[in-house]
């Protein structure tokens, strides 16, 4: 970390910070400029309170941190990329994973139907919800275990390993019976307690980005779950939230190029809830892909018009196929398979 | 609500939309515009996959709500103002509560000599934390029941009731034997799971704001907590995430005046996290008290330069002391005791 | 529009609302419902200060527009869309077009090299920059006239037509004798002043989204061109300022898909600036094509380690022939040539 | 300047960073790090196109500035307050200075009846658009000339001065003929050309912040004005933009408390712009005055209702005089008369 002095700053002050960067176990080498003096201190600074125990002191001005703060998430520590295996499917390889289905699960019929289509149309991966955040308490707040249930049932049929959000430390064993992969929601993207509880077991986590998470808070999040010991977390970009209110978020792409140059972790994309227009997802799944994302979560419903949850932003199986063609000529393009 | 049609929408369509809106129980009203066509459809629109399943019908090109989608946080359903008790301490009255104490509690001498501090400054409330949600794994997370123990000593050395953060839904019961206040933090804002089982208890409850919550949506958190049955709920702004980095986030601090006109339930300011430095703490809280707020929520420390968290932030003592004196000046003003 | 009555409003406030409509020119249509009535006024709401003068009146709790503010920008009232033509160049054609060049012109080898590089590898269009907005007033400014000839010099020995920055109403008629196509900056894309005059040329104009500005407010500006009778108007994305800092701007793809639905008038992307690192240009400007965009504008700099402006952004001859080549290929796929 | 180095940087590539930093003319330090080697350049390092060179080379990670970009607007190079003078008004010095008055002039009897209604009410200086610079092509643009002409009226008959906004260097000589004070409005704040050009006037210059713009910038589009010569800049914080739509924008207080500690230029408010509503601006004006602003910018109507623009931000002469009774009794504690 490198401590900037304050011009002002007496040469007793930075005696003080000297000793105290010394007793903190780092090993000081000040600079003398002309207005003011600068001192790198090197070690691994990761452990926040040690560089704000020095910023309240006397005379100085800012405390500037210089490694990133994540470690088991960081290339420096793995250069090569996390390939993570769930049954046949591979997720950060070759291969441009799709995850679909409907937001939320409503019935038996809703699912197994959804699962066989989105199977038939190329997607990997089953999704839906059976703990539903919503933002009112008073909107449909999905089926709990009975969604679960349902949710393997529709997963078997169609040959396809399931994802579902998880919400609650509570009920993580009995999700992980039912499931897959788990999903962290952004809302829940810094529940550390959730994170931790996650960490724990042994099932894929998808991270997604919190609404308004910064791509470094957002491998701290990772951290927190890599951790506990669970080294499968895919991170998925969702959008974040910005004064643009045209879309229901603003897709931040430009974190694919990012998190390739930062992470070894997989990283997928929602265009569904980034956007939360149908008319836009197909659009942003293709740049999605051109971007070089690993896979994509799409929601899918088979009457978008009926859907108990976000259903202006859900496929139906017609637009579903469709896109799914294409995507994968862009992603021949993209050296995907 | 008012349901807009597309310029180009056919006969058929504006009729399938008004046999939806009848269907959903709502009563419809057409206006025949020259170029388009829009529809009132009287009735509690509260519930918000029902207007989302008009969007997506063919021929609709928006459909815009009226009603708010908060109902017990609302003044339309309690015009007078919400004072919530906690032994001597009304919050939402006529006196300005100032809530003091540090980030973490970190040992016994700590808080009790800072609980014994504030109370003699004239704060009413003593805070710490004992579980700390961190950005980092690797940072200090608190003393955990340990850290209840201790403020629950502090609170009763100093006479004062005491206000902790509650993470996880796991641990509401134990936290609620310590305490007298349950405070949720900035990043637990919708974890939905924990507001519904904090809104099962009899404690008031501090809900922070969110990050990059709108106050529509703060006030649907509350309502979480109020449909639980608890209707002792302190809204805290704390800043919001914005482009400006000067300082830790943007206090709001117009969130007050607007949330004067929309809900019943007292507002309080926590200027340390929303500035992130205590050299705008006094400035702030200041401002805060000017505008309308019921109270304060300051971080004190002993020796900030030696705090396990938050450092930079926390007033030392004499700093706090000072503070009070001129707040009160303010308080007087906006006819506050 | 939409005029919602508070709950509390009297029938006499009421018919004040409606007199005023009428008197405004609308014809009103009450919608009375069981807690507030709702007005509907028909009519071209266009021209907003009479929106606002019906906020103000007693009983009236809010104001909804309908309609889009923009009328020449607008789907509405041009279905197909414009193609604009610069020498042999069509941009929001079926070609996807390549504007390339450095941020600054320095001096005649550096454009005239830069041109004929670019034009080899396959752009269109040359850009170079004579006035540079810098946020210092300390740093290069550009080479103001002198610029100008330079790169109308390099324009004519690579045979492309040239855009440059205009930022000062004073300076349009001298860059209209030098330069094919008028580019509006970022900062002063609600400079109105210079909007309206570049309307009054013949010239096309790419106008660049503000930082902060909603795609409504864009095609707001545009109509500020369109309105003076310049309908050659070319909207280019370049980011907006978010809270994330690992790219200089967060780029906003989604915009294309909107504007797709919103406008008849080509969108281009301009990922150098949106992203701010060499590295992540190729990328973005890959996602970009497939999104949908009809054009790409790209730094391009001889050696950007000597750049007076904007080094870290841009790329090198070597990497643009790479970038392209492959644009190409993603091209094909979003049926662009 | 610190230079920090990839972990995987070669020796030569650290030397030839050495060389490029003496080149320019910095004394270069290197600190060997156990992973990486970090090097501080001691020197003058404004001037930012220096840094990005480096921020290119081979084997560097990144370039952290450490002085501030801004000298003349900064407290390290003038540390005493700057009070700057208008007629009889000092802005800056003790007294809390209140500039009020219509958004846009309209007519000789509505800037004449509104500047004797607030200078008896209190107000210290009148303000009045004759150059609105609006969203929309289709809204009133101003009385241009005409307008000018009235304020002055005003002014005189009132003995106040005046201050208008500027929107075009070409319109600068004929509006310093009229007015004492010149306004740079949030769409010009970074209209460089603009503020050169008013630089170069001796008149005052209230610079209004951008909507997206940070305090760093906002003093360096300050110091374009400063280093042009003209030494009489007053900030106006006007509110940012936000994800928040409850106010038009977010009025960022805590900017005053940095400003303070940053500048020695005046800082004041404008709550009408920021919250968009006249029920908000009183408190909003109180929490400024407590926050230790100098002064503020309040728009005024004598019927609000009627306004050709800002209807529902403006005060009418009631509202208006309550509130300065109240202002007066908070700056007596925040100690300004």
């Amino acid at each position: 970390m490198v401590i900037v002095m304050k011009p002002e700053a007496t040469a007793e002050q930075l005696q003080e910070v000297i000793s105290k960067i010394e007793e903190l176990g780092y090993k000081p080498h000040v600079i003398y400029g002309t207005t003011r003096s600068v001192i790198g201190a090197v070690g691994d600074e990761r452990g926040k309170f040690v560089l704000q125990s020095l910023e309240v002191m006397d005379g100085v001005e800012s405390v500037i941190p210089i490694l990133k703060p994540y470690k088991l998430a960081s290339k420096e520590v793995k250069k090569e990329k996390s390939i993570i295996k769930v049954g046949n499917v591979s997720i950060g390889g070759k291969e441009l994973i799709i995850i679909a289905g409907p937001c939320a699960i409503e019935n038996e019929e809703q699912i197994i139907n959804t699962a066989k289509a989105v199977k038939s149309m190329g997607a990997h991966i089953l999704r839906g919800g059976a703990y539903k955040p919503r933002t009112s308490p008073y909107t449909f707040q999905g089926l709990g275990e009975e969604g679960l249930k349902l949710l393997k049932k529709a997963g078997e049929i169609a040959n396809m390993p399931v994802v579902t959000e998880v919400v609650n430390p509570e009920h993580v064993d009995l999700v992980c019976e039912y499931v897959d992969i788990l999903q962290i929601g952004t809302r829940n993207s810094q529940n550390f307690e959730l994170l931790k509880r996650v960490g724990q077991t042994d099932k894929p986590v998808i991270l997604k980005r919190g609404m308004s998470m910064t791509i470094k808070e957002w491998l701290m999040s990772a951290e927190y779950i890599l951790s506990e010991g669970n080294r499968n977390v895919i991170l998925c970009e969702r959008g974040i939230r910005t004064f643009e209110t045209a879309t229901r978020n603003t897709l931040d792409l430009s974190a694919i190029a990012v998190l390739k140059e930062e992470t070894h972790l997989p990283v997928i994309v929602d265009p569904s809830h980034a956007t939360g227009f149908a008319k836009y997802v197909p659009c942003m799944a293709y740049a999605a892909v051109a971007a070089g994302t690993d896979g994509l979560m799409i929601e899918v419903h088979p009457q978008p018009e009926k859907a108990f949850s976000d259903g202006p932003q859900s496929l139906n199986f017609n637009s579903f196929g469709k896109m799914v063609e294409k995507l994968r000529q862009f992603a021949s393009i993209a050296e995907k398979i």
